[in-house]
């Protein structure tokens, strides 16, 4: 096997420089000389998007024919880790027919605000049920020899002034929620890339920042790829270079080569740096090579049946009054709004790509119910917000004449894309006035949404079923008929809190930000870790998603009732399907910490599994937790760290439906230092065990409080207020109260005698 | 006239470290052998709380009988400058008959959480309803000769860790709220002291602030006299000194006088620095020793009456359903609840004074209506949380026989005081029980609270009326016979939001802090500023109180259209009492900025007037606008900034119920400096008139986007992604999308040229 990384020591400067910048826009450099090939790496991961030979210079359009899948909100909504992995090995199988060597994708950033032009191409607002679903789809297109490059690290959670914004995040904030969403797939999956993001963190750009590149990255995860720039995401090359960032994409046109070039020669570089550089990106190029089938192909066809039956497992069903849905077969359907025939099926910008075949809404519907009457209006301008009273007023015509209306509607492209955030979270007028209308004249109204990200539902009272159908994929059509005529049992459930209206949402106050500036004030308060905490109603919770059957669950167990922190712990619950037809439920495990001295969110998923249930099939579902469920980061400790105490172990349904609950005491292993300076309270020297007796001692004697709490006087006060006085006092305000029984020379002594203890 | 000041040549080193600390718990030093008087201050901004000599040794109890008035949070209720006055003229006369030659009071921190034990004590959660309020105190204390000490400076908004604790707090956050609050009162009236808080600020101890003590306090604002420290907030004394701390209290028992004497002798403290302290505390004592009146006396019983005018008019009725207020005198009246009979009338801590007599509410009743019958029971025990059954089912069948109830109820001395913060909002149960059971008996139910914060009001929607009497001082039971028979219309306007429930509350993820580090993250979003940008409803909005007349308005009119910011702007608008009673109105100035392009709250107070109206009777009010009233604080420019634009005048009831308004557009006339860098952005270039002819001809010629832009594609991106893209696209990236055309030094060049314009 072809070793590159040996051929280093034969390398010129200039051969190691050039070897990390592009040549062009998707192909790497490779070295003639010494028979190192040159690899392509592309767009897509939701389907491939390889650029055809000669097209325009930023080599974005034209793209080769590929499976397009449901976007990444649609993805997670599955909950399925098996399915994504399976789409994994899909675009895997794509990429080798089209000897691509790096799928760039996925993206795990923290859906932050529902604003966020690209949240479509990012899972969750929850970064446990992100790391999954990236850990399974690097998985899934790594098993077929193809990379990935998990991205946008780090802290990128918003498209307006994308290239300059500086994010301002706490470090226990990036810890637990926006670096979080990266760790597990890092550490579950070993993604062959990663690629850094636009905007700065905390002052510096993510493209030369070390602490995320070097340290975060591979020391503390153990990554072992390269990093990739977003595409123009460098600022100063040598100072990215140093930093960790391995890959500059695209070419700079030998510009950053010869700065390269130059910082060695003068020293500013230590040569050694670039060898490593040069060494991971060779590694990675190795695998490639080794991994790469000769005359790889994929059946189209099959590829689409798949996408089909992913994208009818990434709906939800919000709502289902009177079990209108599934629709009966023979029932007269009005199929209203444009999106109906023309649907959006995905999102726009760098994962926008050419579909090998769309379905269509219409024809999906009469292949499953040919005996249905299927009527069709336009309701709305397609290309404008424009209202068209006639439109409106044929589609209520056809409503009137139909059993029931499924009126399709949500974001049109220009509502929200990569490259700009939404302002609102409305629907264009058009279609909103549109649902308004049919529901008027038609009780029996179905409203079936395609959108990238949460809307508002002015509506909602006034229709019976809402099916969220996200950006579907190619196969959205078929997929939706399965969904409305019951083929396919929904069990989506939103990867994301559905907020009332936007103010609610906990970024609110702080997004975009200001100038260049954004805080995440937030802090780890992202989703509905704020809404449950808060005690602010969403429209939808997170994790919410109806099916056409129910569900029981019963019997709780743990293996423990108090554990250390070293310890794990299994939990068992038991799902059943209670209904009568065979459905999937997502058993959802969240964790409280009941007894928390520092600020901790209601409750955090820790745990999840997707069940499928025969109707009356009952299964039993067992979770292991470890250290890391119950710990927060602590950021004096530079570590994960569980505060001994109780903690719940909640099951639910969503975040707002706890189904079932029990206690278990996790205790500390760790001893967190404690030092006694002039300014430690007395009441925190009361609170330690082991410091108490000789903090009661020194009350005993010099405690200025002493006569007042002893008085009789009507005017005393409440003895609450002077132990408070007392516990909130440091240790050097007892000098000045003793009038000089204690002295400084006393306390020094003292403070001294505590820290020996 | 005697000037101190002089004898300072003539002090030994130890004098005058001596004079910077106090002499005991309530006298400052004198010097025998220059005749420098010792002086005397004493605590109460809300009555004099002076010690009898010989109690205890912290000189807490056994204070001299002083008139108690309502608190801080009634005294702003008021929204009565001249009235506040008035109570400052009484507090000064009180003190001069005492001897007492500095009142330590007010406070005026802002109320950032609902929960802080000391809310009582200060004005409000706007800090220009709060600065006007403590201007008006310490001019009418200091109209009398006797000084005060605006207190606690700064950021010292809990209780909890209150000597410990970091407020980090953004500037513009400080420079808006937390400073704004005590900002207005320096200029307006320049208290001769102001007293530096317990706790640290951006990780400073307030007692040995610079920035704040000096650069803000001093240099900033122009305050004239000396800082005292809070009782035992000096820390380290030398570095106090350094910073602006003048005078150290209590005694600190020669310990800290001997540091300032060995830092002068080692160098470590300039002894010019010590000389200008003394000075500082010489002027005051100038001053004292000049005013003060011999044989002062003041009238105890028209210090009374006057104590329950200001009582009554700080009422705010809050709820009023079916006109059930003001009773009939002739109507039967169930008196229920101890807080009748005791009532609750001041908080406890420092400002817990000794009155000089206490009205009973029962007798205060029947005085108003000798022909009702007023039975009177208990309902629950004063002393405990303890449900007494058998007291509530009394007050159950008191209540049916009569034709009103009106319930006491509120928070106990134990459940808020100085020295610790509440946990949550509710009152006492068997309080709360005692309003429910009652209201299921009697649907005239009338609740009277006594609190000195908002609480939470399940029951509010079971009674017909709610009279918020706060802590109303030695008076509160004639105030409330007043108010209840309507011998005073209700006037008072509730000077903070109250929330439905705790967790609305801006501050509620961020307070009280972990440790000892609280981060104020609401930043300026404090009170209804956040209630109402973040369209979270109260259960009662900032500025709301109901009256026994009606208001309307009409004929808002400006003098301009439209200002520079060095101009002002006359506001006129007309107010009639439209019912059939005298009445009080506070008519409310708020302004918008409604272009803003930084974080701006809804709307923001700036202005507000009571005005007194017979019934029948209108009145013009005029209001005068200047920079301020449309300025945030802009920190890069270290100064209030106006940003040209239209702004909103809003005439409201309350902060929720505006009932006139119009715009103005003001144009600044302070040009914001803009440098180009190699990151600055092209929509930023575009966005500038000067700069954009500039910008235009750089993309006509190297547009990276320019293919794409001009693409028939069929998967080409939207229009809006291009142009946001190429608006995001910072200088430094077109080099590199150019591909060679434009190069690091072109974009030199441009940066030149452009930095020019």
């Amino acid at each position: 096997m072809q070793n590159y990384t040996d051929k280093i020591k034969d390398m010129t400067l200039e051969e190691k420089a050039g070897l990390c910048s592009g040549l062009d826009f998707w192909y790497l450099k490779g070295i003639e000389r010494l028979e190192i090939p040159s690899l392509m790496v592309t767009d897509g991961p939701h389907g491939l998007r390889k650029q055809a030979q000669g097209a325009d210079h930023l080599g974005i359009y034209d793209s080769v024919p590929a499976t397009c899948f449901p976007s990444a909100v649609g993805l997670a909504s599955t909950w399925d880790k098996e399915l994504i992995y399976q789409v994994g090995v899909a675009l895997g199988e794509e990429a080798q027919a089209e000897a691509v060597a790096v799928l760039l994708g996925p993206g795990a950033n923290i859906k932050r605000s529902p604003l966020c032009g690209r949240n479509f191409e990012y899972f969750s607002e929850d970064p446990y049920l992100s790391t999954e679903m990236a850990a399974n789809h690097i998985n899934g297109v790594q098993s077929q020899g193809v990379g990935t490059s998990l991205k946008h690290f780090a802290a990128n959670n918003q498209e307006h002034r994308r290239m300059s914004s500086d994010s301002i995040v706490d470090e226990r904030t990036l810890r637990e929620i926006y670096l979080a969403s990266f760790e597990g797939a890092v550490k579950k999956a070993q993604p062959w890339t990663v690629m850094c993001s636009y905007n700065k963190v905390n002052g510096e750009y993510a493209s030369e920042n070390y602490r995320l590149l070097t340290e975060v990255l591979r020391e503390d995860w153990g990554f072992k790829g390269f990093v990739v720039s977003d595409w123009g995401a460098v600022n100063e090359r040598v100072a990215g270079l140093k930093a960790g960032l391995e890959l500059e994409m695209p070419a700079s046109n030998g510009l950053n080569d010869q700065k390269i070039v130059d910082a060695v020669k003068n020293g500013e570089l230590d040569e050694r740096t670039l060898d490593i550089a040069v060494e991971r990106i060779l590694n990675i190029l190795d695998k490639a090579v080794t991994n790469k089938k000769q005359n790889a192909t994929y059946d189209k066809e099959a590829h689409h049946r798949f996408a089909r039956k992913v994208a009818a497992e990434s709906m939800v069903l919000l709502k289902n009054e009177a079990g209108i849905l599934p629709l009966e077969k023979d029932t007269d359907v009005a199929v209203l709004g444009g999106f109906a025939t023309k649907p959006r099926i995905q999102g726009g910008g760098s994962s926008h790509i050419n579909p090998t075949k769309i379905d269509n809404v219409l024809d999906e519907l009469k292949e499953l119910a040919p005996e249905a009457s299927v009527s069709f209006e336009e309701g709305y301008d397609l290309a404008t917000d424009h209202v068209d009273e006639q439109l409106i007023m044929k589609a209520q015509k056809a409503a009137k004449n139909a059993s029931v209306a499924v009126v399709f509607a949500g974001l049109p492209d220009r509502y929200e894309s990569e490259g700009y955030d939404r302002e609102h979270l409305a629907i264009p007028e058009n279609h909103r006035l549109l649902i308004e209308a049919v529901a008027e004249v038609q009780p029996n109204t179905v409203v079936v949404l395609s959108n990238g990200a949460p809307i508002e539902m002015p509506w909602l009272e006034n229709v019976k079923a809402v099916v969220e159908g996200y950006l579907g994929g190619q196969a959205f059509g078929g997929a939706v008929a399965d969904i409305l005529y019951g083929a396919t049992n929904p069990s989506g459930r939103i990867a994301e809190t559905f907020p009332v209206k936007l103010s609610d949402n906990p970024s609110f106050l702080n997004f975009p930000g200001e100038g260049d500036k954004v805080e995440y004030k937030e802090g780890i308060f992202v989703g509905y870790r704020y809404y449950d905490t808060k005690q602010v109603t969403p429209l939808f919770p997170f994790g919410y998603g109806l099916s056409y059957t129910t569900f029981s669950y019963s019997d709780l167990r743990f293996d423990k009732k108090e554990i250390d922190d070293t310890d794990t712990l299994q939990v068992s619950v038991k799902v059943k399907n209670t209904g009568n037809v065979a459905g999937k439920e997502v058993v959802q495990l969240y964790v409280t910490d009941t007894e928390a001295s520092v600020n901790r969110p209601a409750k955090e998923l820790k745990r999840f599994e997707k069940v499928a249930l025969e109707a009356g099939e009952e299964k039993e579902v067992t979770f292991t937790l470890d250290k890391r469920a119950f710990a927060y980061y602590h950021v004096e400790l530079d570590d994960w760290y569980v505060e001994t105490g109780e903690f719940k172990i909640l099951i639910g349904k969503s975040a707002e439906e706890i189904v079932l609950e029990d206690a278990v005491t996790v205790k500390s292993t760790i001893t967190l230092p404690f030092t006694i300076h002039r300014n430690t309270l007395v009441g925190d020297l009361l609170k330690d065990p082991k410091l108490e007796p000789v903090a009661r001692e020194l009350l005993a004697k010099y405690n200025p409080f002493a006569d007042m709490q002893e008085t009789d006087d009507k005017e005393a006060d409440a003895p609450e207020m002077l132990d408070a006085m007392l516990s909130n006092m440091p240790l050097r305000a007892m000098v000045n109260f003793s009038m000089g029984k204690f002295t400084d020379e006393m306390l020094e002594e003292l403070m001294a005698e505590l820290n020996r203890v």
